[in-house]
């Protein structure tokens, strides 16, 4: 294998995230130099298409100008300050923002640097608020199965992907789990545009059986994204809401990754009409640029918590970089641009013409089981068998090899096991989705082609 | 109370961390508007003297030229990229740098986002070891009474400190605790510079009777900072790391506080001329500008994740974030101006010149019960008996109230509990040291002249 200078120096000190350093003898990593809209450019000018908003973070394209500037400025003025009994413009003007675009309700703004920390901060202040409302056998979570929260150890209890948190079970929370929408392989034979959700009785199950020791649901709304893009109605959101308030269990909506536009609306929660107990947002927070995040609770969260200081009431969780100025300038500008570019407007224009192409290209490959989307998010499930939907193995990482060859033609596509899926940014142009749909589709081909014969042989 | 439009502002909507958000009534969130070198400015152009780095974070002072130009730079060129199968120029720099300067044998760099999760990652990846060394006993860690590792919940866990833990206790991990030390009160009456730490004894005690269940002791080096800022002398992590090794434990040293020249050294292990198996390093990695960690292991460790994929040994640990350009390409800057402009060495200086004014200025006042110090930290730990020790009932909040009292003279030293602390910027003068020194040793008179009569009357 040729390495260049910097790869070799990359593998020897740095380990990369989510990755067996192992593949990285057969597929060094690849050293970007430059970004630039939708596009990447490594050390040897090859540029790749961002298909992937690299990992669902960049809304606005890389480098974009206007974030930079932004950014920069307010560099030179305030880094950074302690953010207890401290404050600053950026961060009061960002949770303005944010409680005036998020669901009605939702009227505090709780900081913290990634979607895991969010996380964790929800599930804590969940529970604190059950004890100090008495009620001492709230000890527990529910989530759904193939659910993705994020990787500390809270977080990750409340995960239902098996790939991430199998080894580290004996560290986890005994969470409740209950069996979550599956609309490409309904138990109930459904059809996501003619369902009653009839999948939430799972939910529903676990609520009749443990409510009285569970603090709070937490979903992925719409999609469960690392799960694969499983996609699902907002039907399945309104009844669950239903079930919290039946229960008096707390909904946490996890929307570090379908926040910001994604879903086809700024929030996934709007097109279930409903309001969370707690709302998490990161990822396009900042539109690809800085780790930040935030919570949102309501006046009645909030309120059980303030008190004289001797209560001992208090939410006591910090990071040290809790509402970074610089974060927060970003954030601000990137819900500016939201505003002044009529961006929700325009995706949807965007995601129309994504579908309709995407559906027609991909709907009568082989192999190719389902082309779903919902907004800006498409995602293409690949099965051994179309009639039987019967998954390929994962020890084949059809995913994986396809990915390889779609770099080779320079679209970056990284597949969650046999799912390859569409993010890309916000500025993509319409004849750059055609373009997307192409490579993929060409590089989806190829690895059939040339696979193909082996594949009998087994 | 007069509150400015920011304030009330900030209040309609902003959750502080940290705090009693009813304090906010009567000591309003101070709203700053600039920073630049030790100094911040609020809304009315007051100036205050940032003695705590802005919770330990800032190196260089705030609105750093140097810091900002290049943070400016990196973000008109490539302000991320997903970091799994990528890389770029600023991490491979910076990673090379960090393992040049941290002790010898930590030759591998895993980035994630703030301290805890640096801590989560630690965790998670000395489990794992153990698992795939086949240890499955291995499940528990070991920490320190009055330790502080950060709020998610595996870093909570491992903390031990009652004040952060004790309302989310059911969410915690079943931690073995050992006593650690406490040079101020020694149970065994030595002094830091005569000790041959028996107190060593208590972690023997705990390895004796668990070691087969123990995966990790963690330990923040030299300096417990949370817990008021507890001292204690580098033969006492030598012994930790000779204990690690006989009972077949990792040693995760946590220098997220203490990193980056805070206790003398760039490094606070090399006092000790350890090596531990895992470093956590992030706040002063940035200089105080963005959120950013990293977790510096072994190559033995590395090469136990190392294998064929369908061994399925990787490490899968992510942060959308992770490796984030932005970060990575300041975090550069930081070394170079370590690098360039001498810092260590001037600290020295600086630190001696500390020393001797503040031991001559708080040493013989009342109520002051040590005035301690290790580099570029100093406390003063404050008790209603000089004699005995005897500390303030946390309920009497004589901390807070001093806090109040030098804010309002400039002064920004945010206490924990009983402890003031100094932990400057690096970029302060002698001129500012003797300033820093005279405000707090006022705030404190003046605290305990007005508070006596009241005192006496309990
Ligand atoms: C739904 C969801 N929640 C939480 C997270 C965790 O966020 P982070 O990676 O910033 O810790 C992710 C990240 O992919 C996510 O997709
Ligand atoms: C020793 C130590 N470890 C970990 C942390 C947690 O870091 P963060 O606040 O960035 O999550 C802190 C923060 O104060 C700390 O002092």
């Amino acid at each position: 294998m040729n390495l260049s200078n910097l790869q070799k120096r990359d593998l020897n000190h740095v380990w990369h995230p989510c990755s067996q350093m192992k593949d990285y003898e057969e597929f060094p990593p690849i050293v970007i130099k430059k970004g630039e809209g939708i596009y990447l450019y490594d050390e040897n000018g090859k540029k790749y298409m961002d298909a992937v908003s690299s990992w669902w973070v960049n809304l606005f394209g890389h480098s974009n100008q206007r974030i930079s500037q932004a950014l920069s400025q307010q560099a030179f003025n305030l880094e950074h300050v302690i953010f207890a009994n401290f404050t600053h413009e950026p961060a009061i003007l960002l949770a303005e923002k944010l409680v005036a675009y998020t669901p009605k309700g939702l009227n505090k703004v709780f900081f913290a640097d990634n979607g895991s920390s969010a996380i964790e901060v929800a599930l804590k202040m969940s529970f604190q608020y059950h004890m100090q409302k008495n009620k001492p056998n709230k000890k527990r979570f529910l989530s759904l199965t193939d659910a993705y929260h994020g990787e500390t150890l809270g977080a990750l209890s409340v995960g239902g992907v098996g790939l991430y948190n199998e080894v580290f079970q004996p560290l986890l929370l005994n969470t409740v789990r209950a069996q979550g929408p599956d609309c490409y392989r309904c138990p109930f034979n459904q059809t996501p545009n003619h369902c009653d959700t009839p999948c939430i009785s799972f939910v529903e199950e676990q609520l009749e059986k443990h409510a009285e020791e569970i603090t709070a649901i937490i979903i992925e709304p719409l999609i469960q994204a690392a799960a694969g893009m499983k996609m699902y109605p907002p039907s399945y959101l309104k009844r669950l809401k239903e079930l919290c308030l039946q229960y008096d269990v707390h909904l946490i909506a996890d929307e570090v990754a379908v926040g910001f536009g994604r879903t086809g609306t700024l929030f996934a929660c709007e097109q279930a009409g409903i309001t969370p107990d707690f709302m998490c947002l990161s990822k396009g927070l900042t539109g690809g640029y800085l780790p930040l995040s935030v919570v949102m609770t309501t006046d009645n969260v909030y309120e059980a918590f303030y008190d004289d200081y001797a209560s001992m009431k208090a939410f006591l969780h910090s990071h040290s970089y809790t509402g970074n100025p610089l974060a927060c300038s970003v954030a601000l500008e990137v819900l500016n641009i939201f505003e002044e570019e009529n961006i929700i407007k325009e995706n949807h224009v965007k995601s129309t013409y994504m579908r309709e192409k995407a559906s027609q290209e991909f709907s009568d490959l082989p192999y190719v089981g389902e082309y779903r989307q919902i907004g800006m998010v498409g995602a293409i499930e690949l099965v051994r068998d179309k009639e039987t939907k019967e998954p390929f193995p994962s020890k084949e990482r059809v995913g994986y090899q396809i990915y390889r060859i779609a770099l080779e033609k320079g679209l970056l596509l990284r597949p969650l096991g046999n799912v390859l899926y569409f993010m890309p940014p916000y500025v993509i142009k319409t004849e750059e989705i055609d373009k997307m749909i192409q490579l993929a589709s060409d590089s989806i081909q190829e690895y059939f082609k040339n696979s193909s014969v082996m594949m009998r042989c087994f």
